[in-house]
Formats: structure tokens, C-alpha cells, sequence
């Protein structure tokens, strides 16, 4: 049996619903999943309607009842956002309540068992903001609810790259300020035991330094040789296979499909994305990684200038659903290492 | 006639002699200048001989005596290194002094009009440092000659990508210590001159953000509207054409050839390099601006560990020779505004 995979509607006044509707429609999804959806049927049949992408809905209150054909969507109607309220480019604090709530619903699904793996659509975290919530992304809410300790953001390319973020969604400064031997070191043990989860028994894990050349001998700065070196010193003593640190600049060129290294350990938010942005813009997802969920996002906004104006591309959307199909069942292999 | 390029030797135990012997005998950047070497004659003869280049001297002691041959090196033979104090491999304090003075040659060949290009091999800056010289690259040595204000590294894949490194070989901790309005202000500045030497009359300009998002209005630090946005709209109101700052993890997609920005300013080492390095890791080259000097060098390091053993490439040098030939006409005409 394929596996199944709840996908969230995300923010509703970004491109959330349209790319949602356009996979399900497409049946490419089908192919890999049994996909489900989870959202608000109004938004949903304002959109289709507006933008002309026929669907049928079939709305359920139990996985059981889906019916999983392409062209109609078996649909958890969580029904949060009052139409009337919704402008489209505005995320506001009910879509972005409404987004939390579509995730915390998706993760109690995987945790009872119901689903095999989760993807969240794009979201607003301004509006998560505004809905008076503390969100820095996906895997720190997951990991809020599973009391996981050590969240972090893995991206991927589909199964030719990997790249995980250390730090994230905070300032550069920041970054520095929490730069710590243990995160660094758990970061190399979470992409050792994600990347485990996409099916590779002995992960060849690079770990990138912080300052140009790795710090070239403590001439620019010092982080490299007292921080991340002794991380994977002690990640090896562990029996990962983990190198590094090794100058980022070079560090991933021909890094797709290179053969090298199955993971890459990056230390803040530009120098995992650049790479990526630069070699797979237009094909590559966000993984949550350190949770015991099988959870992914798109690598891309919620794109309000487009929002509701039929020109959304659910390629990556779809992209990521198949990936997370197919991690699946080496997830729950595995999931006893997580 | 063809411009008069002078190409210096560089750290005498890397692999700057033989790729330097290279270049000179393949004859390709003969297509673009008069080439003419800077070095030691001692320490190409070892080399030839030892990786059997073959290669004969024209040692000169003015520009006009030069042959301008494949297979004749005219060289300005400095005599710097004695030859049984030299190991391939192992750069100290006399070879790291040879380099900066072949530098300090070919910058006063430049100042008398005897050159119209120069091209620096590649460097040690341990043996620069051993030689009890404060070196953090050829832009700063050079501008310390000339007394500029400003020097900065611009990377160029060909005419393809051109991006400045506002901060360059310090610490990230560092970089944000003596980020400033003014330095990216001058970096702006000195990448639309730059730009215009090689012979774009109204170069347009991208300036990337510090933080994730560029900060995503205040959530993730202050330094991409406190300053760069003010730096940005203090050089569009001195008529350059400069737009940003943009999410620099999208920025780079598509970068090269993309018709839309003739030069990207990034703020630190590795978000100028990453993209550059992914992109174009073979065939880029490091150009000193903000100096009234038309230099270069390769983008890539001594590589010790190959030293002397035959296998090195010169196609990044030779890549650069003509990137600095092509420029030299037009570096004259806009030298006025640098």
C-alpha cells in the first residue's frame, strides 16, 4: 500500500490554496502517496472557483473514509477562517492562527498513527506572529509539541543534496551568540540520524566552517578550530562519519550527486540556503529534522504577490509530497533511532 | 597593439612557477596581450626542468627589450629565492617576501606606464605573515601603495558574474564589528566604477542583505534597513543604478548571464564566494578594486599539497591574463573616476 500523506493549506491568503488544489488535481502525488488534505473547504471552493480549477471535495473525520483519486480531495475541513474576512496578499492573525492550527492537526495525525508522513504548504510567519505566537519555523513548532530538543531545518533536493541549517531564522549576530560546541555537535547527529531516515545506512556527513577558509588556522577567527572541530571530533567518537570543518565557499561545489558526502552540515541560514537557492531554486524542500514526525515544507514563500491570481507553480509543492512518500517507510525503519 | 600584461610568479613553493611556465608556452593569452613575467628565473628554471616544460628566457630589464614569444618567457628576473634554502610545498619568510616584492614590481610598472594589466599568481598568506608583513590580500597591499581609500575584491566569472566582497579575510564576528553605512556605501561605489573599467556604461547593481530575508523587515536583525538600505539609497542618489537589499539566498539564482544586474555587492566572504565558487569554481578571478591599478589574480589558492609535481592547471591564471587584457582599454579610459 502507498503511503499516506496529509498536506496542509498553510496560509490562506498566499498561494497555499492554489498550489494545493493544482496537486491534487494533477495526479502526479497520486502516483507516490495517498494523499490527503487539511484545511478550510470555503477557502478551498473561493479559490477553485475564482481561478477555475474544478474540484471535488470529499470531506472526512477519519483517514478511513478517503477515497484517494485525483480530482478529488479528501479533505479534513478545519473551517477557521471566516471568508469574509479573507483578503488575499493579507495574512492576518486568523490565517495565521488558522495555519497553526493546520499543522498541530497534521502532527497529531502522524503521531496517532494515521498518516505516514506530513507537508506544510508555505506559510506567513509574520501572521503566526500576529496570531501571538512565538514561530520560527516549522520544526520548532513540531518540536514544541513532541518535546524534542534539538529541531533543526534539513534542505533537500530531492535525494541529490542535503544541506542542514544550524542556526536559522535569526540575525547573523545571533547566530554567532548562540554558536555553541553542542549545537553544532547535535546538528551532525540529527543530519546523521535524518539522513538514515531517507534510506542511506552510513551517512558521509561534511561539515562546513563558520569564517572564510574554515578560519585558515585561527587567522580569521577562532570558531572553526575551538567550536566546530572538536563537534566533529566527538560526532566521529560516536561512530558518525562525519569530516570537516572544510571552507564553505569551496565546499559545495559539484555537490549534487557528487558520490562524496549524503549530507552537508551548514552553519546559519545563507550559507546552507545559497547553495541550494543557487543549484536547486526551483526544486528543493525544507525537512524538519531532531522530531520523531515525517515532516517537510516547500523551500519557497507564501508568495503574497501572486497570491489567488492563478499563476502558482505547485511543482516543488508536488515535489516535496513525493519526497516525503518516499521516505516513509525507511522513516518508520528508523524511527527508533530519532 | 596588444596590451602589455604583467604576470607575477607568486609564492615560489606553490604551484605559481609552474603554472605560470604554463601559461607562457600554451600560447593562449599571447592572443590577448603581450604577456611578461615577474619572478625568479632560478626557481622557472628548477621547475621547468624538473616537470620538463620547456621554456626560454628573455631576461629584461625594461618593457621595450620584451619579445612577446610563446615558448620565451621575457621575464624581470628579481633573484629573490636562493634556490637550496626553497622547498616545493613548504612557503616561509623568504618566499612569502618574494611574493610581495614581485607585487610591489609589477604595481610600479603599472604606476610608470610600462604595463597596462597585471596579474598576481597565487599566494601564501602564512608566508606573507612570516615575513613579518601585515598581508590580508592583494587589494590591501596594492592600495596601501597608491594610498586608496577603499580597496575591495571584486570576483568575475569572465564577463559572466561580477560580485563584491564588502568584508573579505576576517572573522564573520569581525565583519560584523566594522560593518558600517560607509563601508558598504564605498563598496557600492567602488563596484559601479569597477564596473564601468570594464566598459559597462551604466552598470546595474544588486546589493544582497546581512541577515536571513534580509532581515524580513526587523524580525531577524536591524543592520539591513539601519544600513545597507540607507547606504543603497545614498548611492542611487549619486546616480547609481543600485537595488536592494535583497534576500541574498535567492539572489544568486540564475545569476549568471541573467541580462538583469551587471554586479552584485555581497557583505562577507563566503555569501560573495558561495555563489561564485558553485557556479563558476574553475574559471574565476579576484579583482582588486577601488585602486587605480588594473590587477587581478586567480581564485584559487598555492595548493601546496601539488606543488612542483606537474598537474597543475593554468586555465584559472590564463582566464585571468585575458579578463585583465580585455579590461586594460577600457580600465585607461575610466581610470579619471576611480
Amino acid at each position: 500500500m502507498k503511503s499516506i500523506v496529509a498536506v496542509t493549506m498553510s496560509e490562506a491568503a498566499g498561494i497555499g490554496p492554489e498550489i494545493l488544489l493544482r496537486a491534487f488535481r494533477n495526479g502526479i502525488i497520486h502516483e507516490y502517496c495517498r494523499p490527503i488534505a487539511i484545511g478550510d473547504k470555503k477557502v478551498l471552493e473561493a479559490v477553485s472557483s475564482q481561478l477555475k480549477i474544478p474540484m471535488e471535495y470529499n470531506v472526512i473525520e477519519d483517514v478511513s473514509r478517503a477515497e484517494f483519486r485525483p480530482g478529488v480531495m479528501d479533505l479534513f475541513d478545519l473551517d477557521k477562517i471566516p471568508l469574509d474576512r479573507l483578503k488575499p496578499g493579507k495574512p492576518d492573525a486568523i490565517t495565521g492562527r488558522a495555519m497553526l492550527d493546520y499543522t498541530r492537526f497534521a502532527v497529531q495525525l502522524f503521531l496517532d498513527g494515521k498518516a505516514d508522513g506530513l507537508v506544510g504548504g508555505p506559510h506567513s510567519k509574520k501572521a503566526a506572529e500576529e496570531a501571538g505566537e512565538y514561530f520560527d519555523g516549522y520544526p520548532g513548532l513540531i518540536a514544541k509539541i513532541t518535546g524534542s530538543k534539538y529541531p533543526f531545518l534539513m534542505l533537500c533536493a530531492g535525494d541529490r543534496l542535503r544541506v542542514t541549517n544550524v542556526t536559522l531564522h535569526i540575525s547573523l549576530r545571533k547566530a554567532l551568540e548562540i554558536f555553541t560546541q553542542d549545537l553544532v555537535l547535535n546538528a551532525i547527529r540529527e543530519t546523521h540520524r535524518a539522513t538514515k531516515t531517507f534510506g542511506i545506512e552510513k551517512p558521509r556527513i561534511a561539515v562546513a566552517g563558520l569564517n572564510p577558509h574554515a578560519g585558515e588556522e585561527r587567522m580569521f577567527g577562532d570558531e572553526d578550530v575551538d567550536i566546530i572541530l572538536p563537534a566533529v571530533e566527538k560526532a566521529v567518537a560516536e561512530g558518525i562519519d562525519a569530516k570537516g570543518p572544510f571552507p564553505a565557499d569551496s565546499l559545495f561545489y559539484g555537490c549534487m550527486d557528487n558520490g562524496k558526502y549524503d549530507a552537508y552540515v551548514a552553519m546559519y541560514h545563507d550559507q546552507a540556503h545559497l547553495p541550494v537557492k543557487v543549484l536547486a531554486f526551483k526544486s528543493s524542500s525544507a525537512v524538519a529534522i531532531g522530531i520523531p514526525v515525517n515532516w517537510a515544507t516547500v523551500d519557497h514563500g507564501c508568495a503574497l504577490d501572486i497570491a489567488w491570481q492563478g499563476i502558482a507553480d505547485p511543482a516543488v509543492l508536488e515535489e516535496t509530497i513525493v519526497l516525503i512518500s518516499k521516505r516513509a517507510p525507511t522513516f518508520r525503519q528508523n524511527i527508533a533511532t530519532v
